[in-house]
């Protein structure tokens, strides 16, 4: 078994006191942001990991970071949780702290658990996600002084929001996709969106139609179907906008699942995806990578979601909000070069 | 914010002593199968939390279960952990305690990491997964007598494996879709599967092969293509399966993204899934159900494992494994009378 590495090692390779190294672990607002990104660089090369035992007894606290993990809709191909759960375990531990898992129904009626978690000392902070419009959790948090932060926004606006939040810029996700998409000659590019009145859905209709109008080409109401989230619905929308006379030549898709239904859509007319119609989703599923061809879509930046959430939870006063592009991933539905699918 | 249930509470409406209610939380070996079932009925019925600091002091126990989230491909579409892992948490804190999330290196190389989390009295105990062929950390955990229960096996045999183990018999699933597809009127059934050598592989296409003979259909090697898991090779694979002379009319997959193969070669020929060949896959990964036509697939019983997981955990002297059985779900790829396809 490797002897473990000290503190002290890690302050002499990264050319800091031990104190430097300790504020880098339990008060990160009083580094440097260098020093800092230094510090936590050198404690993942040597694989440190804090002795969380005492520093319990030494603050009192539980070295605990809460999360709830959510009921999902067993078909949801919105895979991006697990992933995204296993980095921010990563980054936890990376302060020297673990995350405890916890269930809690959705809304007011989940309080009572944040509530026990709190009177009994099992958390010293939490890490929202599935965060909702009206969300009440934060307002709860902030009211009782309890550091968290939060994936995601609790409504459109961004200025009003209790606490930190971090969330996935959708409008220059789409946009990066119709930019793409203009690169490869196409000219005229459908959008296929989810139903109106939907915060995600809205922001990712609105990154196609600016980028579409930038580059001043059609943005009209003839180039978008909006339907509901749902298979029958999906492949009639995609069947609406593939007009062989004028129809688009490209079709921008604000879901991987709306994707598959333009890849039906296209199949049954005898169309080839990214041949004959170039088409992109969005959230990267699995999915993507295991189509014929693969499928070009956006995908969610959970590493950096999960680094900045640690660090907003260890900076004092920390409020606002902070949006992260995705990146756009390009498959043989938009680029034919592409190799034509991906791995299990 | 409503009353928290009591422990008192629970014991009347479960009929039983507080002693039994404590002993089901803390010792469910001394209770009797049909009273620990009631009394965890009632505990969630009343969404009973045992107040676990408390329980802390007492048998200075963590009250936390390790569990180790494993680094995946970024395109795998095996997404049943998630489900997995929720499940557990859910079981977990039916008997008053939080699972504990880590990260650690595969095989020998992650031991230290158990090994801290232990000399800090981190974890009471750890449910593993990502079990591996030739895994370490059983015997490791078994001889310090550390609890545990793992999710997998370490070897093909059933005997020697220390602690207790919960594993999913692919050999039934995949029997299962034959008989599934015998009943539809096939015949001739194909076997799409993974190299041999692979335990998980080679145990689905036995269950093909066993069903096949209970049946007096052909198993022949000109019915069975083995291939790597790899799209490329996928897609030749149904391939060279689909004779339009005498080639079956059903493919059974081991695999969801062995079963997309077999839906592109299929498109490639003109050829309608469902319609003109029925296909199967396994682990119903969320492309299934997005898939178009719906591909029928075998769901891994996560809920149970996690059940019996955090059971095995509370038997004193648990031993030897349990098989359950995958669960099929029919969908318009072998049966056109279902909905051609599910929903994001």
């Amino acid at each position: 078994m490797p002897r473990a590495t000290t503190l002290e090692q890690v302050a002499a390779r990264a050319g800091v006191s031990r104190q430097t190294v300790s504020n880098a672990l339990n008060a990160p607002g009083k580094v440097r942001p260098d020093t800092l990104r230094r510090v936590r660089e050198v404690i993942d090369e040597l694989g440190y990991r804090p002795d969380t035992k005492a520093r319990g007894l030494r603050t009192r606290s539980s070295g605990l970071i809460g999360y709830c993990v959510a009921e999902r809709r067993a078909d949801s191909v919105n895979t991006f949780m697990d992933r995204y759960l296993r980095a921010l375990t990563a980054e936890v531990e990376r302060t020297g702290r673990h995350v405890l898992l916890f269930t809690a129904a959705p809304g007011a009626e989940g309080l009572p658990v944040y509530e026990d978690l709190l009177a009994r000392s099992a958390v010293d902070a939490f890490v929202l996600s599935d965060t909702q419009v009206g969300d009440p959790r934060h307002e709860w948090l902030a009211e009782r002084g309890v550091p968290f932060a939060s994936f995601g926004r609790t409504g459109s606006g961004t200025g009003d929001q209790p606490g930190p939040w971090v969330d996935v810029d959708g409008a220059d996700g789409t946009a990066q996709a119709v930019r793409h998409l203009l690169e490869q000659g196409h000219s005229r590019i459908g959008f296929l969106g989810l139903p109106e009145g939907n915060r995600v859905g809205d922001d990712r209709a609105e990154g196609w139609r600016r980028a579409c109008a930038e580059a001043g080409v059609e943005a009209s109401g003839d180039l978008v179907v909006r339907c509901a989230d749902e298979h029958r619905d999906r492949g009639e929308a995609a069947e609406l906008l593939l007009d062989p006379g004028g129809g688009p030549t490209a079709l921008v898709a604000a879901n991987d699942a709306l994707a598959l239904g333009a890849y039906a859509a296209l199949a049954a007319r005898g169309l080839r995806v990214g041949t004959d119609v170039a088409v992109t989703g969005f959230d990267d599923s699995p999915t993507a990578s295991v189509l014929v061809p693969g499928l070009t879509s956006l995908r969610q930046p959970v590493e950096r979601v999960a680094r900045r959430m640690v660090e907003l939870l260890d900076e004092p006063d920390a409020a606002g909000g902070e949006l992260l592009s995705p990146e756009l991933v390009v498959r043989g539905s938009s680029d034919p070069v592409h190799s034509a699918g991906g791995q299990l």
